[in-house]
């Protein structure tokens, strides 16, 4: 039995943070900058529909990019927020990026989380998140299951210190979504 | 930027696995199973009091097993449930442990899953989830929070066709929660 697994980044990764400056301010740039790494994503046909990046919340720096690698790496729970949230965490030697020392990090996502994916931020250290995309959007639009989210996801994640913002920009979050059915892509473990 | 980060289960595992049985047929020899691998895991002090195995449901064939790693390896997803699971898939090589072709297959785990891992169960393909402690033993003993799990987990999870069955031996499962506690064990991410 093999005792370690890898969970990587696409090729084109590196080349397209590269592409932009180191700090985003504005959270339209943010979320701008999630966006097109998502439509990356769909279009070099290396996963699925989702993207994010973890950034300081006030300098704007980037700290870490995620995208969707459910197919691609043949585990399902290689979501675009856990990748991300992964790798920020390994970059800053910390699996809590909430820790004190450090700044407070953000979660830019081009569409609202998951089940597992809610479950994570919790576990992360993050101290907001913000999206494009709403679970209904991503129902409705591509057919993922969102999985049994709780009551009311936004009090569940600002009582535990974690304040949500969205839909933001949705729009543009639907646009990319639909490309991706415009496009063929698989629409994987979609069982009711 | 690092474009790849490694899920490593401890250098003691391979050894274990291996001084058991190749198959497992009862769920009472599973959960042993289990329970001795989260043991070794907070002995070793490899790990949170969390641990998890994957096997073929009908025939008992272990598939693969997964323990916390979430400090040893600086990633707060690093749960033993997303570890067994993505172990699992990397192995059969498909990110869907229930498509067609595969027999079906179980997670055991030592303790009822957080919300992230209730939301990681969903996507893998799993057909059914026995755990030994609940979440309120996890919370009440450890200080763990479980996260923000849907009104009804159970109901959550058959309605997706995975059937969960616990608690199983429950007095088992809280004397290793009880063990981490007395071996110091850090509580982490325990905010409110």
């Amino acid at each position: 039995m093999r005792n370690s697994i890898q969970l990587t980044l696409p090729d084109w990764a590196p080349a397209f943070i590269a592409s932009y400056p180191s700090h985003l301010s504005t959270l339209q740039d943010r979320l701008y900058f999630v966006l097109a790494l998502t439509r990356k994503n769909i279009e070099a046909k290396t996963g699925g529909p989702f993207g994010a990046a973890v950034f300081e919340t006030k300098s704007g720096k980037l700290i870490s990019v995620g995208v969707n690698r459910v197919i691609s790496e043949q585990i399902s729970s290689a979501h675009a927020e856990v990748m991300a949230l992964s790798f920020a965490q390994k970059k800053l030697e910390t699996y809590d990026l909430g820790s004190s020392g450090l700044p407070e990090h953000q979660l830019v996502v081009n569409a609202h989380m998951c089940a597992m994916c809610l479950g994570a931020v919790c576990w992360s250290g993050i101290k907001s998140v913000v999206y494009s995309a709403t679970s209904r959007d991503v129902e409705k639009i591509t057919g993922f299951d969102e999985g049994p989210l709780p009551e009311n996801t936004h009090s569940a994640l600002s009582s535990r210190g974690i304040a949500v913002t969205g839909p933001f920009m949705e729009k543009e979050g639907i646009d990319v979504l639909q490309l991706y059915v415009k496009e063929g892509g698989v629409i994987y473990n979609a069982r009711s």
